[in-house]
């Protein structure tokens, strides 16, 4: 692997992933428990020796345990967030040991919907148990406790991740050193459960569904898949975006005065949902939607955020992009308000980007030099990290 | 009619629809044409003598001829725009004789693809021929002309039917003397597109749509047409209404953990879905909204709007809505702005309401008297009005 890394340089290189399988029961917030589960994990650079230097990274609705880095037979499946995690990238390997993992529920390895439900024999489909955010936390820290790592030097994610890493600074305040929490929201608004619904919707009437058993009949819901990424996918990017990336560009010289495609736009996002719908799987989509739904830390202290994150011990980076309006900077600004009211120690920085929620994954030397700058402050603070 | 008028003050009353037969084909901007169609049309308030009281009010996505009024077997069947059109209100049919036109390709009446495609004897589906807003406007003027009326007072129209009236004020500069364009847009943008397209996508690809030809086979495309609504119905809405009506409330006392309602919001779209499908068309929603997505009046004019309004002679009046974000108070202001570019009188107004697009359809008393003023003002024009 050493030898990828200085082929490629900033690259993790060739990663292999590794199961983790626990076999006691995790209870769940639903009251159910899953029991005898696997984690997909990948791992970059070297955990040190007081196991300080150790970041998990928490992904968002359509990403994995693959961060960084490439597969040795797959060299162009590159990880999700290689642009911030790899040797002297922002989340520096040289210096971190980086923990991706693929959560509960999910359709890139870890136990899913997809596979053998020990009670029936047959694959769970829709009776998968719906998990949380304060589910996946605390599987991921039953992980943590297996690879020995006590204290995170941080744990950080966008979007859907931020709201994992903001749930890990509630759940185990002792457990992580800073708390990175990008793009994200502390509870969905009305319009966010809006348009997830509609994409359940697509998916579940989707008569290929079969109320969730559709492996048993060979087929998968593409159509609803296709619709529920479509819709997903303009929410994702900004308005003024998609104008300058598309505007009223017509595939062909004239309008086709037909169902087929006319608009640029129109082919790229049906591209999008065909693709999707090749490899995600529909009860990952409903499942993953519906932990979104949920995730609201303020719900059990009266709507009151403050309370919420009044036991939080972390150092907090918190980063928004003006033109997301999926998750807008508003959002991430209720979250500063309620830590500083706490008085803890909080970073945030609104970065004017044009694309939308999107950007949290895209480059923006702003963006990315900001990360790396609290990194190298994380860096500098920890012990035994050979800088 | 004058006993139900005086029985129900400010309401035009019981109503009854009238079809208006057309032999001669109408050519249509594909290169088709259409012949032996049938418009169906209401009207409220009296032609004066000399024909020049007449308002034209242009119909939006899902709405129809029925603008105002009742009809007397459905009393509660009242018409889209009561609140805007009737004895005192703003449009005061006291003095204006309000036309309201189901337009081609609709099915409310009017020719559309549910009816007999005289070329096969079977029901058109989805090879109705694809109409635009300018096709549109050409057969409102042929229904004019039978009707002895050269020239409107104003065309009116909000969203669709704002387009509708901006297209008769480019297309027949001498048969209106106001333009009233309320709440929408000089195009399209490719957000909105998107919205369009994933609504098409959702019925084109339901099973139950047989490539339009699902009057054949006894079943209607509920799925397709019902997730096609829930999307349009969240661009309808601002988000912060959403917030304000449905914010997080849940139906029951807690999550429910699965896939049925959870949240007030899932409630509320599901209805709005279920309620559309059982009425609307949907090759009827296809090419409504194709119509909306080639609007463009400065395609042929290398984008430039202002050279597009040059033949403009009507007098404008244009409003918009703060919250509106399918089509922002911004789209407004570019029309506004060619206008006065062309030096046409224009009134412009940027209501602060927070209702989003839909604010259009709705009571807003600054916005109604706005509207009520500017009507005012064209009626002590009018000559042989009796004020």
């Amino acid at each position: 692997m050493e030898e990828c890394m200085s082929a490629l340089p900033g690259s993790v290189g060739a990663v292999t992933p590794q199961a983790f399988h626990f076999e006691a029961p995790l209870p769940l917030q639903s009251g159910a428990s899953i029991a005898g589960y696997t984690l997909m994990v990948e791992t970059y650079g070297s955990l040190n020796a007081d196991k300080s230097n150790a970041v998990l990274i928490c992904h968002a609705l359509n990403a994995s345990h693959h961060v960084a880095g490439y597969y040795a037979d797959q060299p162009k499946n590159i990880g999700w967030w290689d642009n911030m995690v790899g040797p002297g990238k922002p989340v520096d390997t040289n210096r971190f040991f980086v923990i991706g993992v693929n959560n509960l529920g999910s359709c890139f390895g870890s136990t899913g919907p997809m596979h053998t439900n020990p009670a029936t024999g047959k694959p769970y489909g829709a009776d998968f148990p719906v998990v949380t955010v304060e589910d996946w936390v605390n599987a991921q820290a039953r992980l943590a406790d297996v690879m020995g790592i006590k204290q995170f030097a941080a744990v950080m994610g966008g979007s859907l991740g931020g709201m994992q890493a903001l749930a890990w600074s509630i759940l185990y305040p002792d457990r992580l050193q800073n708390c990175v929490v990008i793009a994200s929201t502390p509870k969905l608004s009305a319009q966010n459960i809006a348009f997830n619904d509609v994409a359940r919707q697509a998916i579940l009437t989707d008569p290929d569904f079969h109320g969730g058993d559709f492996y048993a009949h060979g087929v998968v819901p593409r159509r609803g898949l296709r619709v529920a990424r479509m819709i997903g996918h303009i929410t994702y990017l900004s308005d003024d975006d998609m104008a300058e990336k598309f505007g009223r560009d017509l595939k062909s010289d004239d309008y086709q005065f037909g169902y087929g495609v006319d608009f640029e736009i129109e082919s790229y996002l049906r591209y999008q949902g065909d693709k999707f719908s090749d490899y995600f799987d529909a009860n990952t989509y409903l499942l993953i939607t519906k932990a979104l739904d949920y995730f609201d830390p303020a719900r059990h202290t009266d709507g009151d955020l403050t309370k919420a994150l009044a036991t939080t011990k972390a150092q907090f980076l918190l980063a928004s992009f003006t033109t997301d309006w999926r998750f807008s900077p508003e959002r991430s600004r209720e979250i500063v308000k309620a830590l500083i009211s706490n008085k803890r120690t909080v970073s945030y920085a609104e970065i004017d980007a044009p694309h939308g929620h999107d950007a949290f994954l895209l480059d923006d030397s702003r963006y990315l030099n900001l990360v790396a700058a609290y990194f190298d402050r994380i860096a500098t603070e920890l012990k035994g990290v050979s800088a």
